[in-house]
């Protein structure tokens, strides 16, 4: 198992194996490390559907606000590492300055789809798209993998990016993966790491309300309101950022439409977000 | 030889080609078209040290300005064509709806860096940049070359995309190419043809003035400013739109830096905007 914590080391290491493997897919598994059950679930499609699978772990400045939780964000470093390895991906771990070594008039700066990034997330963390879309396009210039994996719990992240490839053309299959929870329903996320077990006891009723919408969608329910109000009844005493019924693009719907429906939530609880949706 | 009109054509062929010759280099020729002598230098070279050239050929409409020539812009197709064929390159010639399938609140959106783009045609042509590192990183997605062709003529169009190489990790290798001239000096540009002759006697009047500063700079000049006032005497009588000396940062210089530094001089006659520069 190999570590790169160089740019230059990850591009060289890449273009020999091309050289070599010219038939060989390979796999990207993006991550800001504290890797979870989450993250294990993308990296074990990759490595089963990729002969050689890459981690990249890099908490990116460039996606938070100011007075976001860039500092505090959970780092495993070593943790990290040692799943990659048992799990057979190779991880690339660049520092900051390796990712940006210009200076900020130097940068070619990225704007996210408009449609797609001034509403929800895009709204509450402003610019927050912008950062994603610069350092995964970074990253896949790096190395230029046939497929990447990005889970939906990232849901508006996840059409965001689907949406860079097939705009700028990029030769990159994307492929999304289902939310993966824990034993009590509460999905995944390195940020849960801020919970004591009395806020993740609250946390649960975030996941609860996706299940009585869903319930209420399989017993005939298609009227968006009627959806929520009986999904965010379940949410009640918690402090609620958003509740959208949205199509793929992003807009909200009046009434469910198969296949092209989500329904995302955001919670606040003692000042952590908790996302979470549920995918028609 | 062949003739891609669709991006998706195109990046099959890529795609398979890159499979079947895996150690073979791509070599990508970016055109606006009416392609002169100045083009066929990049392309010969390419073809010298690429096993396949592509010459993309298409006029982009982002990085015109609203009052800009876009629409008489020259376009010589079937001649491109035929010259491409004679060169043993592959042609790639896209309508405007292949490379922009998506609306403007779908795209993605590039501003070029800050520093290298507000200054000299980034501040006579609002936003021209930002059009060309779009459609650029488009062609370089779309043909995966591990070599790109540019010439000097445009100095700030080449020092903006080595840097966008850079600064996003393309794995491309940007190959310059010095300025071809006719046999009078005049700089050789698909504008030129917007020129009567009596228009064109007049325009060499520009190489002749950085040949008055070459000159001076020979004989030991090396002060700006007396370069400047040297090679600006033969423009009398022309509409000057800049007459800059500068490094390679597009730092405005006082003094000549070996390697270093580049004369610019943009000319307007009877409308046409004449472009023309050295390196030293």
């Amino acid at each position: 198992m190999q570590i790169f914590k160089t740019t230059k080391n990850m591009q060289t290491f890449i273009q020999n194996y091309k050289i070599k493997n010219p038939t060989h897919k390979i796999g990207l598994v993006p991550t800001m490390g504290a890797l979870h059950n989450g993250h294990l679930s993308l990296i074990r499609q990759s490595v089963e559907s990729c002969e050689l699978t890459i981690v990249s772990i890099f908490v990116n400045p460039t996606q938070f606000g100011k007075n976001e939780d860039f500092n505090k964000y959970p780092r495993k470093e070593e943790a990290d590492i040692n799943l990659c390895k048992s799990l057979n991906a190779v991880v690339f771990m660049p520092t900051i300055d390796e990712m940006y070594p210009y200076k900020d008039d130097m940068q070619i700066k990225l704007k996210a789809p408009q449609s797609l990034s001034n509403t929800l997330e895009g709204k509450a963390r402003a610019g927050h798209f912008d950062g994603v879309v610069q350092v995964v396009l970074k990253l896949f210039n790096i190395v230029t993998p046939h497929r990447a994996f990005f889970g939906k719990k990232d849901a508006q992240q996840l059409l965001i990016i689907k949406q860079m490839i097939e705009d700028l053309f990029l030769p990159i299959e994307i492929v999304e993966s289902q939310i993966i929870r824990d034993e009590n329903g509460l999905a995944l996320s390195s940020r849960n790491a801020y919970l004591n077990d009395d806020e993740k006891n609250e946390a649960l009723k975030i996941s609860k309300s996706l299940r009585e919408a869903s319930k209420a969608i399989i017993n005939g329910e298609t009227n968006s309101k009627k959806i929520k109000e009986i999904a965010t009844k379940v949410l009640e005493g918690l402090e609620i950022e958003y509740f959208e019924i949205v199509n793929k693009k992003l807009e909200t719907i009046k009434t469910i439409e198969k296949n092209n429906t989500i329904i995302l939530v955001v919670v606040r609880i003692n000042g952590v977000r908790l996302l979470d949706n549920l995918w028609l």
